[in-house]
Formats: structure tokens, C-alpha cells, sequence
């Protein structure tokens, strides 16, 4: 039997409060520039008192080597393998503008560019318009064009160039294999909406995009820059079983950033807003959700930020931000908490990276570690040892004695 | 090639002794009500002599999360996937009552119950019946049916209300995939033995069960309390390689108690009576036969008990005694000596669990971890870190020197 129908089969349910705090890119390393990881250098006197208590190892968030996307390392942390359930660019770019998927809609994401009276394309940029056109054009393109050969479609902006548009196909038989009409490079035309798939769905959406090209860029061309556009990552919205169906469990995502709350709702989690942009505002929902739901992903964003910036100070002050209200979620009562993150972003890369994630694990039963700190190189020595990520969401049942035992 | 016939090719055969000291259940976690394991209380002086000269490690019995019964701990211990051959839970029961099962054999788990004179099960354990009576019945039962539709039958009784049956249907063509009689609640009739896998076998084996009845049932009829029987986890004895197919392996279980020889005999080993209960009568056994086999499985039951009781002082003396009675096993001279667990069972827990399994390998090419003990927290910071039990027997070979090198 695979393991997702062995997990399956050993669910059982109860009152178990599970909290799964991500402190995004959390991970970081030791380099000439980075003497300590931000975790080592944080002053974090309540996971100092919470670590001996717990169980601790690393995680590798695809398989070694691999960097994972947002996506694919939150897919991960939810217990799906991120080899096996992908998620097309379009479908995390219209999540990340917090656009609400259905079944069969596809979702690109798409560039304002410039074309020459050759239909050549010189600028893949449209040189760099400002949002503020963008929205204009958006909206113009919105109005114009509700539908395309009688599927409905939403066009919505996002920063600079950048749109999204989706094609809402649940009853037109949409597919997704489809070329970029992105050529990739200037010089050259844009590219025809090429079905590579070969299936009547994709040929379907072929169609539709071709057919949307027909109806906007008469509408764009007296434009002196974005007179054109681009169409990329063009994806349908994959079928994944819920967390309800995998694990039983009613589940909710507490966070600010759009991106995540979509791709929670990508495995049937509820969103829950909460009431400001602090740490302690998302410990709050916990706490005010906490009876209605059995799996809560809190996320903490700005860890990876600081990653993603190079700005240590800003990753160091979030961890002891999220430290300093921990007694606000703890006083909720969490009956098995994980704090980790969905990849590492280390300081000295200023990107996310492959490196292991350090991750804890607290409730009654979880097995006590004795690791004085929760950090990088405590976690490399814990008893969880290094596992793909994908086992966290399981180990975490375990702990909530939400798995019976397999076999006599 | 997959792992398996990798392994198999690999195989050479030599005159090195392996021995797997398995101690049930011995890993244990450290938690609020026990701030040391049974291993780290222990007084184990011969241990510590050999522990810095081990390679030490954590096991997962199945996959991250998972707690396995017995019968999975130990196939992983054997070198197979307890995720790819499962035992069924009537083959565990027969094979706990000592009995012997051939290819072809169906055993099934049985209960007496009460029913009323509609037909409806009233009491699923008969008034919890003694023992006394139950011995009584199936000898009735035995007596009178000693086959069914010419399938060969053995009744055998256990505890209280609880038998086993097996159908001896090698040449019956008798198939698993057949639904329990048990309602699993009162107020409802004896379920119809129904072939779920709708193969000829499965529905063999279902008219066989209902001839059963058709014959057993007239025989209970007067008695109060135990006038029926239901019957659960119908399950074929699984067909599964040898030690010897896979490994070139002679092999011999030395144990005590019927399960673990029965486990043991399903993947062909052959059983060792040891000359009494004490942990120095197995490593007497052990040397006794020490000439005759390559592969020794030792079980050491009390440790598994100490933890299920919840009975710290049990668990650490059973450590002690095998500790104090080591030097006789040492003095047989194992090539390779593996001392380690089918699972973990935490005293404070009082049942097995998921959590890893201190290992420890010595042999005189194991490489010396150098580690002081052999604890939980010790096997932690091991070379061998943490990986599934299936691949134990297989470094255990590698020790051996009975694998030849993989390619040019």
C-alpha cells in the first residue's frame, strides 16, 4: 500500500489542537558574512524555555539540493510530495493576487509588452509601465472583454507589467498544455498559443487564448508601450485532496500575505483574517478560532524578507518578535505546536535555498530532546533526525494521537 | 533494478555469525513524568564496554508517524517493507496461539457472542466466558466439525471469549478478501461472511464460512451465553520470499513467546527452543546452536511489557538482566551483533509508538562511533543516522561481509 493510503487508513479524530507556526525562509546558514544564523543570534527566551521539551530535526524541503519555490515548500509542510503535486505558475500568481479558484479554471500570468507595426516584440516589458497604467489597462481589458468565446474571464493587475489573467472553464472543458506565448526573447513575434498537450482540453484552451488575443489588442494599439501582451505558466487548478480527506482534519490558515492563504485554500484550509499585521494578531485569531478548527498553518512572513533582502536585523527582530508573543499563543492551548519554515532564505544568499530547515516539535508526548536552544545546529542533533518535509504534517497526527496503530 | 533484487545479487555466503538481539519495544522518551529513558537508567557496564566501539543510529519501523503492531516492527526488522507485506490480523492470532501455517491456510479471528432468538447479536464477547469454557467449546467444536465442505478445519481456543480458526485450504483454492461476520455492535444480526475481492478464492472461502456456521451453530445453540460466534480479520498466511531466497541466510528465532516465532517462521526461519524463560537461557540457546545457522534472531519480550505496564522498573531491569547476561552471548562469538528494538513502547506512554528506535551495530568493520552509551540520545548523534528498520538486516550483511561490491 503507498504511504498517502497508509496515512489515510490510521486517521482517527479527536479534540487535538494542532498549530503549525511557518516562519517563512526561517532557515539560514553559517558564512564568512553570517558568523551566527539569525536563529543563533535572536534573543528568544520562550522557545528557549519550550526546546529542551521538544523534538528536534531538520527538514529537506524537496529532495537534497533541491530550492524550493513558496509553493512546493508549503506543499511540503502541508504533507503532500511537492515531486508528485505541482502547481502551475499561473495558478500561484492569481492565488498570490488573492483570486479564488474553481475546478477547471486555468490561470496565466501575464506581461504587458511593446511590438513594433511588424508585430515583433522589443520591450517584454512594455518599459516597465507603472502599476498605475496597468490597473487602467486591466480595467479597460475587464470591461471590454468578459468573455471569450463564451468563457468568462477575469483580468486582474498585479505590480509594474504584471497581470493575471483566468479563464473560468468549468463548463467549457478548458485544459491546461499550452505554450507560452512569451517568445522568451525580443526580435522575435509572439508566440501562438500552441497546445502541446494534444487533448481536446488544451486544444480548447488554445482556442480561447487565440481568440482573447483577437479581441484585446485592438483595444491596446495606439498605446505607446503596452500595446501588447505576453502569456505565461498557463495552468489549470490541480485536483488535490483536502486535508479533510488525507487526515481528517478541519483546517484553517491564519495569514496576511495572499500568496498563502491560496495555497492553503489549494488543500481545502478556511482563511481566517486576522485583526492586524503583527505577530500577536495572528496568535489572537488562533485563539479565537481555536474551537472550531483541528489544524491551524499560522504563517510569519517577514522572516523571509529579511532573507530575501540580506537584512539580518530585520530576519533577527522578527524571530523575537514571534518569541516575545509566544506566550499568547501557548496560553491557547495548542496540543502539539511545529515552528519551522518552508525553506531556508539564508541572510548571506538573499534568496531561498536547498539548505536543511530547522524544525520543533512541542506537545505531551513528543519525546523530550534536551537541546538547550531551538536553532540550526540543535536541531541537526535532535531525534527527528533529517526528513523530507512531507513527514512533518504526519508526525504531527502522530503527536495528536491522531493515528492508530498499523497492523497487529 | 529495485532495492530487493539488488540485495539479492549482492549475496555471498560465508561462515560470519549475525545476531539480532531484538529487545521488544525498548526505545523509549524522555517527558514530564520520566526524565530518563529505561536505557539511560539502566546500569549496563558490558553494554558500555562495547557502545564506543558500535555504529549507532535511530530506525523508523514504517514511515515517519507510524506505530506499528508487532508484526510490521518485526518484518522490518527481517529486511522486508512492512508497507509492501502486511500479515492479517487472523494470521498474527494463529500464529500467537503457536500454530503452524502452510501456504494456502485462512485463519481468522473468532469471538463467541451471545445472540437472541431473532438472531441478534446481544453480547459480542459472550459474557466474557472464562477460559475454562472456551477450551470446552472448541474442543465441541473440533470434535464435531473436524472439516467443512472438505476443507480441513482447526479450532484452537485462546483467552476468555477469543479463538482462532484456519481452514486448511491448499488445495481448496481458498482466497483472503472476505468480510468479518462481526457486526462490530450489538442490536444487529451476524453479518453474511461476504466476498468483498469477488475472486474465485474469496468466494470459496465465504462458502466455506457459512458451512461453518451451518455445522457450529446447531452445537452451540443450548448454551447461555456463548450460543455464536463471530469471526474478523479473515486473512491468507501471505506468501513471502525467505531469508534464505533473499539473503542466502540460515536463520533461527530463539523466543519465548508464540508470536515472534510464528513472525519468524513466516519468513522462514526455523525455531530454537530455548531451556527456560531467563534472558541467559536464550544466549545459551544461542550458543548451543551456535554452528548449525548464519542468522540468530533473539527476542527479548519484558522490555515491550515494561513499557505497555507503565512499569519503568521492569523495563530497566530487563535491560540490566540482558546487560549482566551479555558476556555469555559474547563468549559465542557473533561475527556481527545488532542490539535493538521492533519499535518503541514509552513507559509513559503505555503503548508502542512511532517514535525512532536506538540501534547499535558492532563487528570489527562496523566503524566506532565513539559514543560513550547506548541510549536513545546517544544512537541520535550516530553514523548510521536515522533510516527505515528494512535496511538494518541489510547493513547487517554489509558487517558480515556477506555483499559483494555493487558495479565495476
Amino acid at each position: 500500500m503507498n504511504e498517502v493510503a497508509i496515512y489515510q487508513d490510521l486517521v482517527l479524530e479527536n479534540e487535538q489542537k494542532i498549530v503549525l507556526l511557518v516562519l517563512d525562509g526561517v532557515g539560514d546558514i553559517v558564512s564568512a558574512t553570517t558568523p551566527q544564523t539569525a536563529l543563533e543570534r535572536a534573543r528568544t527566551p520562550n522557545l528557549d524555555r519550550i526546546a529542551p521539551q521538544s523534538a528536534v530535526g531538520c527538514m529537506t524541503p524537496v529532495i537534497p539540493g533541491v530550492t524550493p519555490g513558496s509553493g512546493p515548500g508549503h506543499l511540503g509542510l502541508f504533507g503532500y510530495d511537492p515531486t508528485e503535486v505541482t502547481v502551475g505558475r499561473g495558478v500561484i500568481e492569481a492565488l498570490g493576487l488573492d483570486l479564488e479558484l474553481k475546478p477547471g479554471d486555468v490561470a496565466a500570468r501575464a506581461n504587458f509588452c511593446t511590438v513594433d507595426n511588424a508585430g515583433i516584440v522589443t520591450d517584454r516589458r512594455a518599459g516597465r509601465i507603472p502599476t498605475e497604467e496597468n490597473r487602467e489597462l486591466c480595467e479597460l481589458l475587464q470591461r471590454e472583454i468578459p468573455e471569450v468565446d463564451g468563457v468568462p474571464v477575469t483580468i486582474v493587475p498585479g505590480k509594474g507589467h504584471r497581470f493575471v489573467v483566468v479563464f473560468h472553464g468549468r463548463d467549457a472543458g478548458l485544459g491546461e498544455g499550452v505554450a507560452d506565448t512569451d517568445p522568451h526573447v525580443t526580435g522575435k513575434p509572439i508566440s501562438a498559443p500552441e497546445s502541446l498537450g494534444g487533448t481536446a482540453g488544451s486544444t480548447r484552451t488554445a482556442a480561447v487564448i487565440t481568440a482573447l488575443y483577437g479581441k484585446a489588442l485592438p483595444l491596446l494599439k495606439t498605446r505607446a508601450h503596452a500595446n501588447a501582451f505576453l502569456l505565461r505558466g498557463i495552468a489549470v487548478k490541480p485536483p488535490i485532496p483536502t486535508l479533510r480527506e488525507r487526515f481528517g482534519l478541519r483546517s484553517v490558515a491564519i495569514a496576511t500575505y495572499p500568496m498563502y492563504k491560496g495555497l492553503a485554500q489549494l488543500v481545502g484550509m478556511q482563511k481566517e483574517q486576522p485583526p492586524g499585521e503583527l505577530v500577536r494578531d495572528l496568535f489572537t485569531a488562533f485563539r479565537s478560532v481555536r474551537d472550531r478548527y483541528d489544524f491551524f498553518f499560522i504563517h510569519v512572513k517577514l522572516t523571509d524578507q529579511g532573507g530575501e533582502d540580506g537584512d539580518m536585523d530585520l530576519k533577527v527582530q522578527t524571530i523575537e518578535e514571534v518569541d516575545a508573543d509566544l506566550p499568547e499563543l501557548l496560553e491557547g492551548k495548542p496540543d502539539v505546536l511545529a515552528v519551522t519554515g518552508d525553506h531556508s532564505t539564508p541572510v548571506s544568499m538573499k534568496m531561498h535555498s536547498w539548505h536543511p530547515i530547522p524544525v520543533m516539535i512541542h506537545s505531551a508526548v513528543c519525546g523530550w530532546d534536551r537541546r538547550p536552544r531551538f536553532t540550526e545546529r540543535e536541531a541537526g542533533a535532535g531525534s527527528l533526525g533529517n526528513f523530507p518535509s512531507k513527514y512533518l504534517l504526519p508526525l504531527l497526527m502522530a503527536n495528536a494521537r491522531k493515528f492508530d496503530k498499523y497492523g497487529a
